[in-house]
């Protein structure tokens, strides 16, 4: 007998979800549909901001895979504009909205992969639903943002200076407007340390963005019905296009609704194999919750990779196989202009605040041999637990090219080595692509030092 | 009472040693020399390459500290032109001979460090002691190499594709030379695999070097004291400066001749503390072999990282301290103009030599985003252990920037992290400096699809 696979939210996890299960299980043993509400299955949303900035040319570089193909290439029945409004699990079927004609049918499902993603956070304030304030999540986001830089605004305001709100404060700049970006927390990027986010600023401010750090929104003014102004405890910003840049919240009241556990963080709680509590019901993408592989709390950070790689585990297990998600460590990576911002693992704030007493080290060094031209600087943080030497974090501030060398701290932090530990590792060396010492190794070697010597003298070995 | 740290040769290893040695014990309590033949201590010797190419404007910039530096800084006395000829363990003391002058005289040591380093292979053949055939180890080969360009060679052959071979085929097409390069395996750089090596020689040729592998040097023709041209097997190669890329051997015969055991490799054989078998008596550098952590065997490495590493460990342990050497994975990179390679752990013959049963898959991927901008193509390919899954070893061929990918693979490997554990790392992910999946978790997925397909279903868990 064939079984049915419905997947809610055909973007990244729900289509790899898809995808995956379709390998292990052909069109005889599992009908697959995908139900989209938007107009593009599978677009990459982190591309929205350079499309924005004309980086990207047009917005059909942003979609990955149409309709036609998934039907074509894998036999998965992709239905966009349609919405998912309800859903059954006992009884196991939904109820979709064809948001064309408005028309709603019941569609039995055997299993069921939510992947409803997340919704941009917007704060509850006066003014806050008047025209020209605008979250970025959506193809259709970037067109509104895209058809409002057409009217040619003369004050436009980013409103958080986390990854998005970096984004678009760059690719606004890139089109040659004058941006301020407001953040709440004393600096832009309030997940790594201050000491390198105050680099960010000052990068920012380098390409002519103006940064305003510390600063609590407190309303919107609105003249007819468009923004004019943002209002902020001390100070008022004229705004004639706010972008929103809050963060994202995973979009879990389909789940909710229909009886399916959210865990503390937020989103939706799945086990390894990205089983939700109800039998028959995976969940991946944007809307689950995650282990953090440090900390050990659950997150929702929501990411593309995450997104893929939970899609996938999904489908394998829905197709017959196995396989787990392991959890996430925090990599995180922007380019502001000619500016690279990495991180991983957890940062001196959230480590304390997981219980951890650390000891950090800042190293300032360069991507090639002192002596090579073309070289740039970087600054690497390293920050480890002071009893054991583990390492739990890592920032990397830097030009243009450096930001994947967070990729050996994710690596090493993945395997919970300690900072004696990866100081030796054997990292690639040739003068045009390193010092001898990689940059990560001096700041292994830095916090291992300042670890070993808070730890005191050791014996000799006899 | 002070004791007497004596240090034979004076390079990474040797002055690793002493500085750390240094920061562990004052003046007072350890006096430190270092003796060096040659007239520089402390150069980089990876850089000489880059010098005569002209990328390093000079000789000067290759110098990381003069003996007066390490005086001041560290007290640590540095004689260079001297150079040690006999070492008496027994008796704790050595004979040095100070190159200027021709004297000898005794030195004593209550620790001995031997850095002596490597010596190029030189070729027994005939005609191998002519006028224009030079290798390339120290700042006074670079030297003589120049000044051989000065007179406008014609016909320059390098004879050796491994890593010094490459960079001088760089450095000389740079310089606007006709290059032949000579290589007695199959392709350039034996040490990667035949499918990834042919992407090397593509580079190569596409610079306008002249290849030719599998091509084995019977002897040199000479004309007066001057090499004229090398003869093959089945060709004669006009030539009038070659350049000697044939790798290099420890350089072993002082220690030898003091009794210090010599390990199957050939380098010098030291616990994980860089302990020689004789008391008092530790060895660092090109000079000692090395734990290859995936074949478990002792190789003979000559790279600057290691000898660093093993000088710290080795001067950490004199200074009192506790340390430890964790063996290599045989990572390596080089760019050849706007190429670049690299590799860790063992290729597919390494892994077969070492017992292994090996399944490997290559990919073709880019370095951002498809539609982001000014993204280039690199292949990646990775080997893993049939049976288990666990990753052995890793090539990258791409353009400018790919290399520095493999240290992720490097730090897999480290880890005994297998294809499916590592594809689900947490690496940094934006559109201006990865794909989704970057390049290096499509090749880890594309051979654990492989293992798993080997291995056959797995009843998925209840």
């Amino acid at each position: 007998m064939t079984e049915r696979l419905v997947v809610v939210g055909g973007d990244a996890a729900g289509m790899s979800a898809a995808t995956n299960a379709r390998r292990g299980r052909g069109p005889d043993e599992l009908a697959i549909v995908a139900f989209e509400r938007g107009t593009t299955p599978s677009y990459s949303a982190c591309g929205i901001p350079y499309w924005i900035g004309g980086v990207v040319a047009d917005r059909e570089r942003l979609v990955v895979r149409t309709p036609a193909e998934f039907a074509e290439k894998h036999d998965i029945e992709v239905r966009v504009r349609h919405e998912v409004i309800d859903i059954d699990c006992h009884r196991g079927d939904l109820t979709v909205r064809d948001l064309e004609t408005g028309a709603e049918r019941e569609e039995p499902f055997d299993q069921l992969v939510i992947a409803t993603g997340a919704v941009p956070r917007r704060p509850e304030l006066r003014g806050a639903d008047a025209e020209g304030i605008l979250g970025v999540q959506t193809l259709d986001d970037g067109e509104a943002i895209r058809l409002e830089l057409e009217r040619k605004p003369t004050n436009v305001v980013v409103v958080g200076a986390g990854y998005i709100g970096l984004e678009m404060a760059e690719a606004l700049t890139l089109r040659g407007f004058e941006v301020t970006l407001l953040e709440r927390s004393p600096q832009p990027m309030p997940t790594l340390d201050p000491d390198m986010g105050a680099l960010v600023s000052d990068a920012l401010r380098k390409v002519g963005v103006t940064v305003e750090c510390g600063v609590e929104v407190r309303g919107f003014d609105v003249s007819g019905r468009r923004v004019s102004a943002i209002e902020t405890a001390n100070a008022s910003y004229p705004a004639d296009l706010v972008i929103l840049g809050l963060g994202v919240t995973p979009n879990v009241g389909l789940a909710r609704d229909a009886g399916v556990a959210i865990g503390p963080s937020g989103g939706i709680a799945t086990d390894g194999r990205m089983r939700t509590d109800v039998e028959n019901v995976w969940a991946a993408g944007d809307c689950v919750e995650s282990h953090h592989r440090v900390s050990h709390r659950p997150v929702s950070i929501a990411l593309g990779t995450h997104a893929n790689k939970q899609g996938r585990v999904a489908g394998i297990n829905i197709g017959g196989g196995y396989a787990t998600f392991p959890g996430v460590i925090g990599t995180a990576v922007t380019k502001v202009c000619s500016a690279e911002v990495a991180r991983t693992g957890l940062s001196e704030r959230e480590a304390a605040d997981a219980g951890f007493v650390t000891v950090s080290a800042v190293i300032d060094s360069r991507t090639r041999a002192g002596y090579y031209p073309g070289s740039t600087p970087l600054k690497v943080k390293a920050i480890a637990e002071r009893s054991t030497g583990r390492l739990l974090g890592a920032q990397i501030v830097g030009e243009e090219g450096v930001a994947k060398r967070i990729d050996v701290f994710a690596t090493a932090i993945w395997n919970e080595m300690t900072a004696e530990e990866m100081l030796n590792l054997d990292l690639s060396y040739a003068p045009p692509v390193a010092p001898t010492w990689d940059p990560v190794l001096v700041a292994a070697k830095k916090v291992a030092e300042k670890v070993e010597s808070d730890r005191g003298p050791v014996a000799s070995a006899p």
